[in-house]
Protein backbone atom coordinates (compact mmCIF):
# COMPACT_ATOMS: atom_id res chain seq x y z
CA UNK A 1 0.00 0.00 0.00
CA UNK A 2 1.57 2.91 -0.83
CA UNK A 3 1.17 6.13 1.44
CA UNK A 4 1.73 10.08 0.68
CA UNK A 5 3.25 12.37 2.12
CA UNK A 6 -0.02 13.39 4.36
CA UNK A 7 -0.21 9.46 5.78
CA UNK A 8 -2.92 8.96 2.98
CA UNK A 9 -3.27 5.45 0.98
CA UNK A 10 -2.71 6.42 -3.08
CA UNK A 11 -5.15 4.78 -5.09
CA UNK A 12 -4.31 2.87 -7.99
CA UNK A 13 -5.75 4.15 -11.41
CA UNK A 14 -8.22 1.09 -11.30
CA UNK A 15 -9.64 1.64 -8.07
CA UNK A 16 -9.91 5.47 -9.40
CA UNK A 17 -11.96 4.55 -12.07
CA UNK A 18 -14.16 1.97 -9.95
CA UNK A 19 -14.96 4.28 -7.24
CA UNK A 20 -15.75 7.51 -10.24
CA UNK A 21 -18.73 4.78 -11.28
CA UNK A 22 -20.13 5.00 -7.80
CA UNK A 23 -20.83 8.47 -7.79
CA UNK A 24 -23.07 11.18 -9.54
CA UNK A 25 -21.51 14.59 -8.37
CA UNK A 26 -18.40 16.03 -9.21
CA UNK A 27 -16.69 19.44 -9.60
CA UNK A 28 -14.94 21.08 -11.91
CA UNK A 29 -12.40 23.52 -11.72
CA UNK A 30 -11.69 25.73 -14.24
CA UNK A 31 -10.25 29.46 -15.03
CA UNK A 32 -12.97 32.27 -15.70
CA UNK A 33 -11.56 36.15 -16.05
CA UNK A 34 -7.99 34.69 -15.04
CA UNK A 35 -9.82 33.59 -11.53
CA UNK A 36 -9.86 30.09 -10.76
CA UNK A 37 -13.14 29.13 -9.93
CA UNK A 38 -15.25 25.25 -9.03
CA UNK A 39 -18.50 24.01 -10.04
CA UNK A 40 -20.53 21.32 -9.23
CA UNK A 41 -21.72 18.88 -12.07
CA UNK A 42 -23.17 15.91 -12.63
CA UNK A 43 -21.64 13.37 -14.18
CA UNK A 44 -21.28 9.84 -15.70
CA UNK A 45 -17.93 8.12 -16.75
CA UNK A 46 -17.70 7.10 -21.04
CA UNK A 47 -14.73 4.52 -21.33
CA UNK A 48 -11.79 5.98 -19.59
CA UNK A 49 -13.26 10.13 -20.56
CA UNK A 50 -15.63 12.10 -17.91
CA UNK A 51 -19.04 13.16 -19.58
CA UNK A 52 -21.37 16.24 -17.86
CA UNK A 53 -23.43 18.95 -19.28
CA UNK A 54 -23.15 23.22 -19.18
CA UNK A 55 -25.71 25.15 -19.72
CA UNK A 56 -25.76 27.06 -23.37
CA UNK A 57 -23.79 30.67 -22.60
CA UNK A 58 -22.62 29.94 -19.39
CA UNK A 59 -19.33 30.74 -17.92
CA UNK A 60 -19.02 27.57 -17.28
CA UNK A 61 -19.56 26.43 -21.07
CA UNK A 62 -17.06 28.93 -21.88
CA UNK A 63 -14.66 28.21 -19.52
CA UNK A 64 -14.32 24.23 -20.45
CA UNK A 65 -13.79 24.58 -24.45
CA UNK A 66 -10.93 23.17 -25.18
CA UNK A 67 -9.40 24.12 -21.71
CA UNK A 68 -7.19 21.81 -19.52
CA UNK A 69 -9.31 21.56 -16.46
CA UNK A 70 -9.69 19.42 -12.91
CA UNK A 71 -12.41 17.20 -12.17
CA UNK A 72 -12.37 16.30 -8.49
CA UNK A 73 -14.83 13.65 -6.89
CA UNK A 74 -14.95 12.68 -3.13
CA UNK A 75 -16.93 10.65 -0.63
CA UNK A 76 -16.45 11.28 2.84
CA UNK A 77 -18.27 10.07 6.10
CA UNK A 78 -18.01 12.52 8.65
CA UNK A 79 -18.80 9.88 11.36
CA UNK A 80 -16.25 7.65 10.68
CA UNK A 81 -14.17 10.15 9.02
CA UNK A 82 -13.23 7.78 6.39
CA UNK A 83 -13.47 8.50 2.49
CA UNK A 84 -11.67 8.54 -0.83
CA UNK A 85 -10.73 11.51 -3.13
CA UNK A 86 -9.89 10.91 -6.78
CA UNK A 87 -9.04 13.99 -9.32
CA UNK A 88 -8.87 13.54 -13.32
CA UNK A 89 -6.96 15.91 -15.35
CA UNK A 90 -7.33 16.42 -19.11
CA UNK A 91 -8.78 18.63 -21.98
CA UNK A 92 -12.69 19.30 -22.47
CA UNK A 93 -14.05 18.88 -25.74
CA UNK A 94 -18.24 19.75 -26.89
CA UNK A 95 -19.76 16.88 -27.82
CA UNK A 96 -22.19 18.40 -30.50
CA UNK A 97 -25.88 17.59 -31.37
CA UNK A 98 -27.13 14.52 -31.80
CA UNK A 99 -24.54 12.38 -30.82
CA UNK A 100 -24.29 14.71 -27.69
CA UNK A 101 -27.80 12.79 -27.03
CA UNK A 102 -26.78 9.60 -27.62
CA UNK A 103 -23.59 9.71 -26.14
CA UNK A 104 -25.19 11.06 -22.76
CA UNK A 105 -28.19 8.52 -22.70
CA UNK A 106 -25.76 5.90 -22.74
CA UNK A 107 -23.02 6.28 -20.50
CA UNK A 108 -26.24 7.63 -18.07
CA UNK A 109 -25.36 11.28 -17.86
CA UNK A 110 -28.32 12.64 -15.65
CA UNK A 111 -28.39 16.32 -15.09
CA UNK A 112 -31.06 17.13 -12.14
CA UNK A 113 -29.45 21.51 -11.78
CA UNK A 114 -32.46 24.09 -13.13
CA UNK A 115 -32.77 25.36 -16.72
CA UNK A 116 -31.80 24.10 -20.11
CA UNK A 117 -28.43 21.90 -20.15
CA UNK A 118 -28.38 20.66 -23.83
CA UNK A 119 -24.53 20.98 -24.02
CA UNK A 120 -22.35 17.45 -23.05
CA UNK A 121 -18.47 17.66 -22.65
CA UNK A 122 -16.43 15.10 -22.64
CA UNK A 123 -12.99 15.20 -20.54
CA UNK A 124 -9.98 13.42 -21.34
CA UNK A 125 -8.56 11.54 -18.63
CA UNK A 126 -4.53 12.47 -18.90
CA UNK A 127 -4.31 12.40 -15.08
CA UNK A 128 -5.89 10.08 -12.55
CA UNK A 129 -4.89 10.13 -8.94
CA UNK A 130 -7.22 9.37 -5.86
CA UNK A 131 -6.59 9.11 -2.14
CA UNK A 132 -8.20 7.14 0.68
CA UNK A 133 -8.70 9.03 3.53
CA UNK A 134 -8.99 7.05 6.99
CA UNK A 135 -9.10 7.80 10.37
CA UNK A 136 -6.22 7.71 12.62
CA UNK A 137 -5.26 8.41 15.89
CA UNK A 138 -3.84 11.75 17.06
CA UNK A 139 -4.47 13.06 13.75
CA UNK A 140 -5.11 16.66 13.26
CA UNK B 1 -34.87 36.43 -6.42
CA UNK B 2 -32.59 36.48 -8.77
CA UNK B 3 -31.86 33.73 -11.65
CA UNK B 4 -28.68 33.08 -13.54
CA UNK B 5 -28.48 32.05 -17.14
CA UNK B 6 -28.49 28.04 -15.78
CA UNK B 7 -32.00 29.21 -13.84
CA UNK B 8 -30.08 28.76 -10.79
CA UNK B 9 -30.77 31.44 -7.87
CA UNK B 10 -28.39 33.74 -7.01
CA UNK B 11 -27.50 33.58 -3.53
CA UNK B 12 -26.61 36.81 -1.63
CA UNK B 13 -23.08 37.27 0.23
CA UNK B 14 -24.95 36.34 3.67
CA UNK B 15 -26.79 33.47 2.33
CA UNK B 16 -23.54 32.33 0.96
CA UNK B 17 -21.54 33.05 4.64
CA UNK B 18 -24.63 31.63 6.16
CA UNK B 19 -24.58 28.36 4.47
CA UNK B 20 -20.15 27.60 4.91
CA UNK B 21 -20.59 28.08 8.36
CA UNK B 22 -23.22 24.42 8.31
CA UNK B 23 -20.66 22.83 6.30
CA UNK B 24 -16.87 20.93 7.17
CA UNK B 25 -16.06 20.10 4.02
CA UNK B 26 -15.02 22.06 1.17
CA UNK B 27 -12.72 21.77 -1.96
CA UNK B 28 -10.41 23.81 -3.09
CA UNK B 29 -8.62 24.57 -7.00
CA UNK B 30 -5.20 25.35 -7.29
CA UNK B 31 -2.51 24.91 -9.80
CA UNK B 32 0.32 22.35 -9.37
CA UNK B 33 3.06 22.12 -12.19
CA UNK B 34 1.12 24.21 -14.31
CA UNK B 35 -1.66 22.18 -13.85
CA UNK B 36 -5.22 22.50 -12.26
CA UNK B 37 -6.24 20.24 -9.23
CA UNK B 38 -8.60 20.20 -6.36
CA UNK B 39 -8.30 18.69 -2.91
CA UNK B 40 -11.17 17.95 -0.54
CA UNK B 41 -10.30 19.73 2.89
CA UNK B 42 -11.66 20.17 5.97
CA UNK B 43 -12.20 24.08 6.97
CA UNK B 44 -13.93 26.85 9.13
CA UNK B 45 -15.08 30.15 8.97
CA UNK B 46 -13.03 32.88 10.92
CA UNK B 47 -15.06 36.29 10.12
CA UNK B 48 -15.23 36.44 6.81
CA UNK B 49 -12.26 34.31 6.08
CA UNK B 50 -11.91 30.23 5.38
CA UNK B 51 -9.09 27.96 7.35
CA UNK B 52 -8.07 25.19 6.95
CA UNK B 53 -5.06 22.48 7.31
CA UNK B 54 -2.41 21.49 5.33
CA UNK B 55 0.04 18.88 5.82
CA UNK B 56 3.55 19.84 5.84
CA UNK B 57 5.92 18.99 2.65
CA UNK B 58 2.44 18.39 0.37
CA UNK B 59 1.79 19.56 -3.15
CA UNK B 60 -1.44 21.33 -1.71
CA UNK B 61 0.37 23.88 0.90
CA UNK B 62 3.08 24.40 -1.77
CA UNK B 63 0.37 25.21 -4.23
CA UNK B 64 -1.69 27.55 -1.68
CA UNK B 65 1.80 29.56 -0.84
CA UNK B 66 0.37 32.90 -1.43
CA UNK B 67 -1.71 31.93 -4.23
CA UNK B 68 -5.15 33.05 -5.14
CA UNK B 69 -7.41 29.93 -4.98
CA UNK B 70 -10.78 29.03 -5.38
CA UNK B 71 -12.41 27.10 -2.62
CA UNK B 72 -16.19 25.61 -2.95
CA UNK B 73 -18.33 24.06 -0.78
CA UNK B 74 -21.19 22.19 -1.54
CA UNK B 75 -24.63 20.27 0.10
CA UNK B 76 -26.77 18.10 -2.18
CA UNK B 77 -29.34 16.06 -1.92
CA UNK B 78 -29.70 13.49 -4.48
CA UNK B 79 -33.30 12.10 -3.74
CA UNK B 80 -35.15 15.63 -3.73
CA UNK B 81 -32.24 17.06 -6.11
CA UNK B 82 -31.81 20.28 -4.39
CA UNK B 83 -28.77 21.75 -3.08
CA UNK B 84 -26.45 24.56 -3.04
CA UNK B 85 -23.00 25.83 -3.87
CA UNK B 86 -21.21 28.21 -2.58
CA UNK B 87 -17.78 29.60 -4.21
CA UNK B 88 -15.23 31.54 -2.43
CA UNK B 89 -11.92 32.92 -4.29
CA UNK B 90 -9.22 34.89 -2.75
CA UNK B 91 -5.26 34.63 -1.43
CA UNK B 92 -4.10 32.50 0.43
CA UNK B 93 -1.18 33.11 3.84
CA UNK B 94 0.19 30.60 6.17
CA UNK B 95 -0.81 31.03 9.87
CA UNK B 96 2.18 30.99 11.73
CA UNK B 97 3.53 29.20 14.90
CA UNK B 98 1.44 29.14 17.76
CA UNK B 99 -1.06 31.79 16.18
CA UNK B 100 -2.26 28.45 14.12
CA UNK B 101 -2.77 26.93 16.66
CA UNK B 102 -4.75 29.30 18.22
CA UNK B 103 -6.95 30.47 15.35
CA UNK B 104 -7.46 27.48 14.26
CA UNK B 105 -9.06 26.34 17.60
CA UNK B 106 -11.03 29.47 18.42
CA UNK B 107 -12.45 28.65 14.59
CA UNK B 108 -13.30 25.05 15.27
CA UNK B 109 -11.54 23.81 12.78
CA UNK B 110 -11.45 20.47 12.52
CA UNK B 111 -8.92 17.97 10.32
CA UNK B 112 -9.41 14.33 10.48
CA UNK B 113 -7.50 13.19 7.33
CA UNK B 114 -4.60 10.99 8.41
CA UNK B 115 -0.97 12.45 9.56
CA UNK B 116 -0.22 15.51 10.36
CA UNK B 117 -1.67 18.69 9.75
CA UNK B 118 0.08 20.94 11.73
CA UNK B 119 0.14 24.30 8.83
CA UNK B 120 -3.04 26.42 8.95
CA UNK B 121 -3.98 27.90 6.14
CA UNK B 122 -6.27 31.24 5.95
CA UNK B 123 -8.28 32.08 2.50
CA UNK B 124 -9.27 36.17 1.94
CA UNK B 125 -12.40 36.19 0.60
CA UNK B 126 -12.14 38.57 -2.64
CA UNK B 127 -15.34 37.13 -4.59
CA UNK B 128 -17.82 35.23 -2.99
CA UNK B 129 -21.08 33.96 -4.78
CA UNK B 130 -23.46 31.28 -4.59
CA UNK B 131 -25.91 29.16 -6.22
CA UNK B 132 -29.26 27.44 -5.04
CA UNK B 133 -30.17 24.29 -6.52
CA UNK B 134 -33.95 23.29 -7.68
CA UNK B 135 -35.36 20.49 -8.89
CA UNK B 136 -37.57 21.73 -11.91
CA UNK B 137 -40.01 20.17 -14.37
CA UNK B 138 -38.29 19.11 -17.98
CA UNK B 139 -34.36 19.69 -16.77
CA UNK B 140 -31.85 17.90 -18.69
Amino acid sequence: MDIDLDGLEILSPEECWALLATAKLGRVGVSVGALPAIFPVNFAIDGETVLFRTGPGTKLRAAVDKAVVAFEVDQVDEQSRTGWSVLVVGQCSEVDGPRAVSDATHAGLDSWAGGERDHVVRLSSEFVSGRRIAATEGSG
